[in-house]
């Protein structure tokens, strides 16, 4: 019943990054809460996202754009911007500041229907 | 399938705070993510909170303590601090900046088993 350590969340930032680094900061059974680092850093390499689970995702600093497949649209997120990302909705990130640090945080949840025994 | 439009949690923060201000984020079956604007302000007003559902807690700007009831620890949350709360946890919030905006974004969730059908 404990309440966890606190820990923050600009904390072990990398001074330089070769790759973006991933975080998972909680699991639990129907969430997923992860602190991402890019800088510059485009993803994923080829193809899109597709992603099981529905993500909000809010970009704490730094700035980076997203790219929605189904509709072509380009959105940029500076710092404090949110938006959710349905479930397979197929997305990439095109670009991220290149010269300072982006800083994500993404919760990834599933709602699963609950099938009622009878 | 469609992303959301996006938001900006630093957006339309109230200049003067007579009650705490709480708005809420997103919503889904087993999740909930909310912005909490304090100044000063200490919470519940009487009692602790006693709550369903885990929380994960993160302050953004300005600070907050919280006491927790099970071993009387206090923990005073900074920009970018973040704990998690298990629900039943008894808590309160006993202090918040008085003088500049506490931003805090809860994430609330459950994770209730699914009982297996046979």
């Amino acid at each position: 019943m404990s309440s966890s350590i606190m820990k923050n969340l600009f904390a072990c930032l990398p001074a330089d990054l070769e790759n973006e680094q991933f975080d998972e900061l909680l699991r639990a059974k129907n969430i997923r809460i992860e602190r991402i680092v890019s800088k510059g850093h485009t993803s994923p390499e080829t193809g899109w996202y597709d992603q099981e689970e529905h993500e909000w995702v809010l970009v704490l600093e730094g700035a980076g754009t997203l790219l929605f497949a189904e509709d072509n649209r380009q959105v940029t997120l500076r710092k404090g911007d949110y938006l959710h990302i349905p479930a397979h909705a197929r997305h990439k990130v095109v670009w991220t500041e290149p010269e300072e640090l982006t800083l994500w945080l993404a919760v990834h949840y599933s709602v699963e229907d609950i099938t009622a025994c009878e």
